[in-house]
């Protein structure tokens, strides 16, 4: 039996359920873990589709929440990498195999048993499934755990562990840089990452917005140009032009419209999950070599690389703080996209 | 005013009508061209395509035909690469822009302005388009002639210059090699050529056919395993073990099916062009970082490279050799999928 203490945390029991405080176990610090009290929780769209099962296997009562930061409360005695009073983050993954070729490879994201996320996962030591960062406090291996950058506003920060990963992880692995001209599609909590990263490797960036309203936006986050996407005559001007187009947009959208963009060996990398198949043209591919490609968070090392790269460039997320007693009240916004860019818990409010 | 001469040549005037003996005109050779006297033709899906107006944008009369060999009659003053007598191939290009930055990179088939297609293009020096290989003889800037190697089979060589290098380049661009698990799907006039490159460049090659009768046959062609398709349980043994697939089907399929085949960074590429677009689950792809991709012939080099590589490991398509009177007959066999692999014409019987 593994020793547990139990914490405060903002849970839901049923997918039609509101999210409500509860009490949680937590087990206690094995010699490899760290503890850490939660300072902050950014909310992510997948916390919503998880909390009310839309993607199914919902495990319930069911505790939301990875992008973590807080410190460092405890260590256990084998920990070597950090210490008490660290400033810390957590992100989707708090464990994984360890063994497979991805994981030696530091892709734990695409880990071949499957990697453990930070909520609705088997715990590897308790019966309940793990649960996520709308919590006091969190017990992880101190191998899936991120130092972050001193100079970053530490609230700010809480996205980049999901939102800022899974945008700068794409942008890399398909080498955005200087002299590329690069597509950022839809304008949200992913999407405004993407802006700000991808102008900070050095690309010429293009966001695509169905929202008229959002021009002024998309410029004051780092984009060099703007594109209604809803006008013919606006997307035709960049017919072939772009190297490559990072696709944040999770709700059905024309695909082969943005592939059409791309210049030949182009990708269009999709990050956001729309929920039914996407129709795509062979033609749009074939005639350019093109590649219509998905990609998901990051494993731990290139999450700590971008963790770096935002402080040297001080990135972080726009966010709008809330209390956990306003978190039911925060989804409903975010579902109306009434959120500039992410909600992030003050997680001092679940003492009250 | 272009000079030109009257040959003989097989061709259609209407999308109802078969093809029939016709007189078109070439031009006279310019000091930058070889005439080159056919030999022989294959016969692709193109071809079926295109006389039959199922692309739309065909124009009439239309002379199908650009898997050509033959013999050099006559050079222009200015050919250096080749003489009189030099047995020589011509494939899907017989002219780009030669400007543009992907004709300046040896991608003629992207060229930006819109390369010039053995046939069904527009003509740079005459009024007509251009025409194809189902005729006696064809008038080629050298540029675009490729060398055949002298140890094949000429007209099992044919098939190169489209089936061949639809293949090869994409097995190419994806690295494929010693050590990869490649799946090539469809066992027609592509796929053959696909099996027989793909296990050249030395990777162990799955094949997957709908049909359990092609297992023998995949197998002769140098397939290492062959798995039926429409097996559930066959296709679950292949889940995320394949590097990379090369999908050579025109009809409707379940592309997500094979997407679940490959490994994490592996991507698919279309050869075949369904005419529908296909639905793909974007789960599919993040879930893997896999690619759904496409690739459409080969540049004028790449086309050479292909040619000295099925020379040096002895590869030509398997063919059935018909006499151009029999190609509306030959239409309707491939329609049906029955013939093991390409029609090649034999030119000989346009002068009876």
């Amino acid at each position: 039996m593994t020793d547990t203490t139990n914490i405060k945390a903002y849970g839901t029991t049923a997918a039609q359920a509101p999210l409500n405080a509860m009490d949680i176990s937590r087990r206690v610090p094995t010699p490899h873990d760290v503890q850490i009290e939660i300072q902050y929780c950014g909310v992510c769209h997948s916390d919503i589709h998880t909390a009310r099962n839309e993607w199914r296997g919902t495990i319930y009562p069911c505790v939301p929440g990875h992008e973590i930061v807080g410190k460092i409360i405890s260590v256990g005695d084998h920990v070597s990498k950090f210490k008490v009073g660290d400033t810390v983050g957590v992100g989707c993954i708090v464990d994984s195999c360890r063994e497979c070729q991805y994981c030696q490879e530091g892709l734990e994201q695409y880990c071949e048993p499957g990697m453990t996320g930070t909520y609705n996962s088997p715990d590897k030591f308790l019966e309940t499934p793990t649960f996520g960062g709308y919590s006091e406090s969190v017990v992880v291996d101190e191998n899936y755990v991120l130092r972050i950058p001193e100079n970053l506003d530490l609230a700010a920060t809480a996205p980049l562990l999901c939102a800022g990963i899974t945008t700068y992880s794409p942008l890399r692995h398909w080498n955005v840089g200087p002299g590329q001209k690069v597509g950022i599609v839809g304008i949200g909590g992913l999407g405004h990452m993407g802006i700000k990263i991808a102008k900070a490797m050095g690309a010429h960036v293009v966001a695509f917005t169905t929202s008229e309203s959002k021009f002024a936006e998309a410029k004051r986050l780092g984009a060099d140009e703007v594109v209604l996407s809803k006008d013919k005559e606006q997307m035709a001007a960049y017919t072939g032009k772009l190297n490559f187009i990072l696709d944040a947009v999770s709700a059905e959208h024309d695909i082969n419209a943005f592939i059409s963009l791309l210049r030949v060996d182009g990708s269009l990398a999709l990050v956001g999950a729309p929920e039914n198949p996407l129709p795509v043209a062979a033609f749009s591919l074939i005639q350019g070599r093109k590649s219509f490609a998905g990609s998901m968070i990051g494993g731990i090392a290139e999450t700590q690389e971008m963790l770096d790269f935002c402080g040297e460039h001080n990135i972080v997320a726009d966010i709008e703080m809330i209390d956990i007693q306003e978190i039911n009240e925060a989804y409903e916004r975010m579902i109306k996209g009434d959120v500039k860019y992410r909600f992030v818990i003050d997680l001092a409010s679940i003492k009250k």
